[in-house]
């Protein structure tokens, strides 16, 4: 009988049906083995990051892992939040990247605008993806953060599909409250300004292309801080039992 | 006459009359004179973190600044909320700090909870105090962070008083959209766990002292995250013209 492991949760590829035996190799089996330090029988969580979740025996802990999956379920997406961030100072972009991870945000668009852009920081794609694997791990969520490549503002504006919810956060704008009901599809789009902030230009496209203003604080926030109010804001708004159909 | 320097604020101690002058050293008049470059008869901002803000100009520059308040208000404090923080891993608390100034958290307390401390941790606070005072100047506000020394929690709570929001941060709580309306006085309180979590022990005594449990996000978060996204529903509740008067 398989006895539960420690709470650990692996990122796999492709999850079978139950009863199905499952390889898992590198990063993921090097977690099972060295650092959980799981033992044959016992028994793992395992997600694909795109809403699959299982439960896993492990049937022999090495460099590649064999497990069988022992249940397998699909979990409802909650309402989709994608943000679009501009450049934000030094390395703070890498808690940025944990942080979304772990408020269950849909997907982080680094965005280049007429002020600042990524530049350099939009190679550090790699320890992005680890931070959004240990977020996910963290989060135990089906869902992981989707790390787009960058986009510039106005391109990204003309290829957003019709009907979604459209935010700008933006010192000036309304308060949460005064958001209207959001639609759940398309995914709802939160854009946030580099360090460096929107030029006019871009403010015309944000308002020209139906971006409510949204005040997320009394005070100026920085860039990171402002992508991760608007993500902590939207998680609050889904979050619990008592939680509203319309985030408004 | 006065020119418009560049957008600066700088923390004092106290802020005299309009028309009185004061002086500047330190930091901040290192920020002034070397950071920002100030010359004579440009114009800067200072607050004293308490409430009141002030327009100077510059009279002159150097290891100590000289300066003349053109004109001092008091900003009204927004409903507060202070946040009592288990020790999150690492070197997280740093920024932590840094964003709870950011979204005008009151005050943070470090709380020492039976299966986590602050331990050394709790010996950063002069790196927090440099922090504060840059969150402070990043969010333009009058109203600085203010940290508190830390304390057990079952202390925290004895001491608290009578009648305000106590808010308690688990997965298994409610949604912000089921707490009720806060009332603005005395300050309401988010208590979050620590990494390793509350012991069942603490945990009833958080629900014997009325603490509602608010659940942030669908996943698990870490402590330090969980901290910051109630800071941004808090600050996302009161900002914006339409913000309403509850908190609810």
């Amino acid at each position: 009988m398989a006895a539960d492991g420690a709470p650990s949760l692996v990122r796999v590829g492709e999850l079978p049906a139950a009863g199905s035996g499952i390889a898992i190799a590198g990063d993921e089996a090097h977690y099972l083995a060295r650092v959980v330090r799981l033992r044959a029988g016992e028994r793992f969580g395992a997600t694909d990051g795109r809403g699959t979740l299982a439960t896993l025996e492990l049937l022999a802990a090495g460099a590649t892992c064999r497990a069988r999956v022992l249940e397998r379920t699909q979990v409802p997406r909650a309402r989709p939040l994608e943000i679009w961030c501009g450049a934000p100072e030094g390395a703070r972009a890498d808690w940025l990247v944990e942080k979304l991870g772990e408020l269950g945000v849909a997907a982080l668009v680094p965005i280049d605008c007429e002020r600042a852009t990524w530049g350099r920081a939009a190679g550090r794609r790699e320890r992005w993806e680890r931070l959004t694997l240990a977020a996910l791990r963290q989060s135990r969520s089906a869902w992981a953060l989707e790390l787009r490549p960058p986009a510039r503002l106005v391109e990204a504006v003309r290829a957003l599909p019709v009907g979604g919810a459209r935010l700008a956060c933006r010192p000036e704008g309304h308060g949460w409250a005064g958001i209207p009901a959001v639609p759940a599809d398309p995914p709802a789009v939160a854009v946030v300004g580099p360090s460096s902030g929107f030029s006019d230009a871009e403010l015309k496209l944000l308002d020209d292309n139906g971006f409510v203003a949204l005040s997320l604080a009394g005070g100026r926030l920085r860039t990171e801080t402002a992508a991760l109010a608007v993500a902590a804001l939207w998680a609050g708004a889904m979050a619990g039992p008592a939680a509203r159909d319309g985030v408004a």
